[in-house]
Formats: structure tokens, sequence, C-alpha cells
């Protein structure tokens, strides 16, 4: 049973795969309410996981996490029109609660600006109170027409950070800090996805913003995926809701805003770039188990040794999960570790035990050999070593199947051929614009996001030499 | 300003006191939308120290976290008929959706029962699939007519565990065991909130379970206050969802289920025990900030000096904040932070500082001396010792208030005499009795739980020798 493919193939059909991987490595199931979804024990702990290692990098960055509530009033969304726009065929309204019809229908939140400003605006007096820094971990509804788990579900869980302040360059360089030091630093460090960090065309912002950043994956089938996104928002919303504050000099401005935000889809981000026809592979510096300890057959010694081994590997501060479900066959549960992507396997059965060795099972490069027992339980540092091996590797693949399928274009055509064809195209933004772009739209193809020449981000819609990096994307 | 009350005084007007300080700590704010809150930051951050102590104490006891969806079919509710009539009254509908009618309108959920056993009906298959625990951390929505922020909201957040055994027994130990080492665990241990351990009448049941037990606090008004519960729910809801589960024997069984949950009701439950007319105060273990180095004038010396012992004091396993907002006056900050309950704060002036010394002040006993530079910067661990003093004190007092404020009594006409005073009152049960309990409600008097004569809870609802608590209620 081990032999049959567990998985539907990628090269055979990849979306199929992607499901196949959320299912069978109980990742998530499809919600009962059309779009939304249950996320399993194991594909929480991946979030949760997510969560601890972002929220560090949030409040290192000076933010602080509140909670505003889920139910906005209709109202509040009209008064900043693009938002209004951009967000009203994706609500869900609540018009009945407590047995009656409601007076003002809410709706469940989107997005959390208007909320927040409509506060901002009490809690902000002064030019002391800036900047205000604030963050929050959330469930949000979108309605999906075409959801896909993980990816685009009509309920998702996020962090919002919203910020005010007394200057559109602090807000500016406090955006582009969340996108690099935050997002960028935790997806490279951590998810070991590699990202081109960029800014939205026009046509691809944030409704209601002045500018977006963004951070673009490529996935194992050469299409792109948004992994987070960090808005300025200048004063559209803080002129939509009066949030103004003293200066210094005694005259009252509106504030400079930024919101940014990523979510559950990074747990299918990290699906569809790391994960491979056996199941998923998790980076060790995320993995929630990066150790799992397994015994072979249910005899005592062996029951002993894996518990052993475990105790001493948890010491060493390595995350750790004994395996000792004998009653399940060992073959299962092997394949199942590998579908879970658990970077290390240490198989202890009587045989090798006899001989004072486990087996050693690394997912990431794949392949088992033989270690000393002894090594493991006197010198468990050699793990740490191993697993920094694989996060680079990890992380190194992921920059390789980006840079071999990046191709510099001249054309619009060129461009829509090479993202046609499953790779990302470079090429002038002078040479593509506004025009260029809506062509693509046409093919399902659009532009990810602005880069200069030396790759940094341009400051500007129009910087010049500015290149546009196009694909197809989830 | 600083000697002007900042707060309604307790003794005058207690739920004006609870609002003024909610107010003036920055804890929270009404939401737009009737009885829902905005959790500010310092609110925020006392919920996600709660959240991290639960958190390690519920996976001790073995769950994993998971998430289930906000929107349930609104035919989910109907299935559990006890459930159903409980809820029905407090739920908000939603009944558009991207633009259009919904066929089947979705309920926010206002507790997950039904959804979780949808899906565990599906996970479980057979008896190795037992026990299996699981919890979310989620919002969830019931609607109020008489909200009050913290404890009684239209939103909450909360933690709501959800699990299904093989057998009865194993259920039932299950609940207790999560009443016992995870909730008064927490609450005595962190909170230091004194609870009674009890379990619910018939009448105080959550709807759909065979057992409910509670944990209830006394507030510094003589009210009690429900912290937490843990429901034996049966085969109730295995029975309305079908979660059956092969049995070692090879028959088929409904599982046995629990569900428990403790919420952001809690935050309100810390204020009334700890808070005084000065404002919060909150037990070192659970505070966010457990030390405020203060810089009492924006001189070079004194704010170099403020940092390093900050970092000192950091360095030495203390959760620290350094003040050197010197912008704002002195007394009005050190007044914030006697309102948010701040147990410890270092002062340092440049007079003292020319003496080497510093002043510490402590919030819960109150008063302030003296202390050596030097001695912080050497032997942090004098703030630790002091710390567990504040600790222990704070339960001694909360255990004190009860103790003072509980009589003994023979009818249910005395007990409700007690209650109405503001105490707590012990009746027998076989005296009470439902009659006794109705008669009692008539007075908005409520038996808050039975205890068995040696402090232990009852094992059934006619255990002789049980005693009712009865008290007022928030």
């Amino acid at each position: 049973m081990a032999h049959a493919p567990v998985l539907t193939p990628q090269a055979e059909d990849f979306p199929r795969w992607y499901q196949d991987l959320v299912n069978k490595a109980e990742l998530a199931d499809n919600g009962p309410v059309r779009g939304t979804m249950v996320v399993r024990p194991y594909g929480y702990a991946l979030w949760e996981r997510m969560q601890r290692e972002m929220d560090d990098r949030i409040k290192a960055a000076g933010a602080e996490n509140a909670y505003f509530p889920l139910f906005i009033p209709q109202s509040y969304l009209t008064r900043e029109a693009e938002h209004v726009e951009g967000f009203a065929p994706e609500l869900a309204v609540v018009t009945h609660g407590g047995g009656k019809e409601l007076e003002e229908p809410v709706v469940v939140r989107p997005t959390s600006e208007t909320i927040v400003n409509e506060y901002f605006s009490k809690w902000v007096q002064s030019y002391r109170d800036l900047p205000l820094l604030v963050n929050q971990w959330a469930n949000v509804v979108r309605w999906e027409m075409r959801p896909r788990v993980f990816l685009r579900t009509s309920e998702f869980l996020w962090q919002e950070g919203h910020t005010a302040h007394a200057t559109y360059e602090d807000a500016r360089d406090y955006a582009a800090r969340i996108h690099r030091e935050v997002y960028a630093d935790f997806m490279e460090g951590v998810l070991a996805v590699d990202v081109v960090l960029g800014r939205k065309t026009p046509r691809e912002r944030f409704a209601g913003a002045v500018n977006t950043l963004t951070l673009e994956g490529m996935m194992r089938d050469g299409k792109a995926l948004q992994l987070g996104t960090s808005h300025e928002l200048g004063q559209n919303f803080s002129r939509a809701f009066g949030t103004d504050f003293l200066t210094r000099e005694g005259t009252r401005e509106l504030v400079w805003q930024t919101s940014w935000g990523t979510s559950t889809r990074m747990v299918g981000g990290l699906i569809m770039t790391h994960g491979d026809d056996r199941g998923l592979r998790v980076p060790p510096r995320l993995a929630p188990v990066q150790v799992v300890v397994l015994a072979v057959k249910g005899d005592d010694e062996v029951l002993a040794k894996v518990r052993e081994i475990g105790d001493r590997l948890t010491a060493a501060g390595l995350r750790v999960r004994v395996d000792d479900r004998t009653d399940t066959p060992f073959g299962r549960r092997a394949v199942d570790w590998e579908l879970k992507g658990v970077p290390l396997r240490v198989e202890v059965g009587p045989r090798d035990l006899a001989k004072g060795t486990a087996i050693l099972a690394r997912r990431v490069p794949g392949g088992k050999e033989p270690v000393r027992i002894e090594d493991l339980l006197v010198e468990p540092a050699l793990l740490h070593r191993i697993l920094d091996e694989d996060q680079a590797e990890l992380l190194r693949q992921s920059r390789e199947l980006r840079e071999s399928r990046t191709e510099d274009v001249r054309t619009a055509a060129e461009a829509a051929e090479v993202a046609t064809a499953g790779g990302w195209a470079r090429v002038p933004w002078s040479e593509l614009g506004t025009e260029g772009e809506a062509r693509l739209a046409e093919r399902s193809v659009s532009v990810r996001c602005l880069v200069a020449e030396d790759g940094s981000v341009p400051a500007s819609d129009d910087e010049p030499g500015s290149v546009a990096v196009v694909a197809r994307a989830y």
C-alpha cells in the first residue's frame, strides 16, 4: 500500500494534487457553507506557528494587538468611495439579530479600515498620540464565487495592521518597513519561500490605497501567489472619517495611514512552494513537529527507547512528537508523516535497536540512513545542523525555480506567451503600460508587480526603468 | 489633578466605577453595533496573556487547536432540540452574501457544538480515533439585550473545547480534568481569583448538556461571576449528528462528548476582583507589563539610567516597559500606570539619581519606598520576590472577601436575603430544591452551583448532602 501513489502527481494535474494533499495530510476540509473551510489540527498548527513568528516580528516593529468588532454598520463602508466599490460585491450582510429585523443591516467585516478609523478618530488627539500602530488577528468574510481551500475562501483568518502617522513620509516608511522587516523576513527566513518584493500597478491596488506593496511567490506550477500586501492609504480614510490631530505647531491635520495583511492563504503558498508527489515538506523553522520518533513495533524496549530519544531531543530544544501508536501498521504511519512533511523521522525497530542504531529519514532531500542512537542522545545538536541545511535547501529550491522560469521579454505579446506557458515574464513597464496590462487581462494574465532595475521597489507608479513582473496568478 | 478622584468610588456606584475604569485604563470602548466592543491594546494585552497561559494548559491536557467556520447552516442548530431552544433568541442571521439573497440563511456561530459534530462524524471512524480532543480560539455572537463591556457583549472572544470519547466515564473525567487542571489552575494560579468549583442545577445547565461544571468568583460588590464552564454532553449531539465509531469489539456506538469554554468575560472578572478606587491591579503572573521604569524628567542621565534599568530587568526575565515620554507630565503618567494596574513602578528622577536611588512604587499593597539602583542592577531577583508576594496577596484578598461574605443559612428566604444584601448564601439543596430555586429567581437570585459538604463537586444532581451556593450574579 505504501508503494501506490498516495497523491495525484503534480505533473499530471496540479490542482488535483493540491486538493489531494490538503485532504490526505489532514490540513483542512470544505465547510458546509459555500467557500468556508474547517482547518484541521495539523493545518492549524502550521497557522499557529506562522502566527507566532509573525506576531513576534509585528511587535518588534512597534505595533500592539487589539480587537475591533466583526460587525460594521453598512453606512461606514460607503464613506470611502473606492473602498465600497471594491468590496460591495463580496459582502455578507446580517439583517436579523436577537429574533428581530435590524434597523440598519450590518456587514460582516471584509477588512477593517472603516471601523478602525472611526475609533482612531476618538483616540488620536494630538501629535503625541502618533504614530498609532495597531494590529489584529481575526477572521474576515469575502463571499467567494470560485473558492479554493486556503487560497480563496469566503471566510479566512488573517492579521491586519492599521497605523496612523503625522507625516506622509513616516507612513510611507512604515508600510515599507512592514513589507521588508516583517513580511519578507518571515517569508524567506521561516517559510523558505522566495518572494519578489514590488509595487502594484494602479489597476491591482487595494481599494482605497494610494500605493500597495506586495510579495509574490512562484508556485511549483509556475503561477504567482500574492502572499501579503502593505498599503499606503494616504489621507483617504482619515478624510472620510475626520481622523485629524493637533500638530506641534497648533494646527489640525489629517493623519497619514497604512494597512497591511497576511492570511491563511500563506498555508496554501507553503503547500504549493514546497510540496512534492509524496506530500508536504515543511521548512524546519516553521514545522510544528520537526522530528517524529517512531516505534516500528510495540515491544517494551523499543517503546522505552523512543520515549527516551523523544525526551532528550525535546530537552535539546527541538519540537518533537513520539509516535508509539503501534496498533497502526508502521508503513501507514511513516507515509502519513511523510504526507505531513515532518522534516525528520527517527525510526526505531527491534532489529536496529539490537545494533544500537535507528533509521534517520530526511524529508527534504529524501533518503534514509542509519544513525547511532548513542550519538542522538549525546549530541542532539547534530539534528539542528541537519535542519538548518534543509531549511536553506528549501529556500534555494524556491529561488532556483523562480529564476529558471523567469524570462526577460520586450513586448506584451511575449509576456503573455511566457505567462501562459507557466512562467514569469519581466517586461519594461514603459513598453507595457496600462493598455498592455488591459490586453494581458483578456488572457487571464496580470502584472504581479513593478520592480526597479536593481531589484528594489519603485518609489512611484512611473519611475523610469521599472520592470513589470507578469504571470498567471492564484 | 492627580489628587482628584480619577474614578467614581466603588462604594458610591460600583457599575459606574467599572465603566470608568474600563474607559480610563483604556481597556475597551463600546462598538458601533449595539453590544459589540472594541478591545484596546492594553485590554487586549491582558487577553493575550490569558490566552497564552490557558493555551499552554489546554495543550498539556492533550487538546489540539483547530478552526471551524463562523457561519453555520440554520438547519444544523435545529437538530438538537434543547440546544436550538436555548440559542434561538440570541442568533444573528446572515441572509445576503455576494450581493444575492442566500438560499438557506446562515447563523453566525453562538457556539460550535453543531458544526463540530458534523465534522467529528467524518473524522471519527473507529476507537483508534478516540479520544478526539479539539479546541478553538474564536469569536462568537449572541445578541445581547442588556450589554455590558467584557461581561455581556453581542460578540465576544473565547476558547471552546470539543471532545469525543469512547465511554461515558472517559468523557466525564475529561470534563472534570479541564474544570480543575486547566480552568481552576489558571484562575487561581494566574488570575489570582478565588473560585468555587461546583455543578450547575438542571435549570442553569448549558442547552444540550447533561451536566455543567462551573467556576464562580465573588466580585467586590458581592455578586457572583461565572468565569468558565465545562460540560458533559452525553450522547445528545452524537445522536443528533450520527457521530458513531467502531468499537474494539466490532459494534458501532455513539461517542460521548464534552465541551468547555472561557471568554473575554474573564477580563471583566479580573477588573471586578482586583480593581480598587485607584484603578486596576493586575496579578504579576498575568501582567503584560510587570514593571514600568519611569523617567521623571527628560535629562540625559536619567534617560540613560531608565534604559539601563529596563534592559537589566528584561534580561532578568521580567516583562518591562520603559516610560520615557517626558513631554507628558510625570504625575499624569504615574496615575495612568496606576490606573492600568502595573504591579511595580521604578521611578527615576535627577535628585534620586544623584543619591543612587530610585523610588519603588508597589501597586498591590500601595506605598512607595526608595531602593538603591545598584541593588536593582545587581540583584533584579528582588523584584521577582516582591511580585510573588503580591501575586499571593491578591489571591488571599479574593479568598478573604468570599469567606467573609458567605453565610450558611437554612431556608430559601434567608438565602434570598443574604444574596440581596450583597453576599453569598450556602443552603442545603435538600431544603431549597427546584421550587425554592424558582422562588429565588423571582428576586433575581440564582443557585450559582451545588457543592458537596467537603467542598468537592457532587457526582449527581441529587447527591445527598449537597449545598447550594446562592447569589446575585452578572
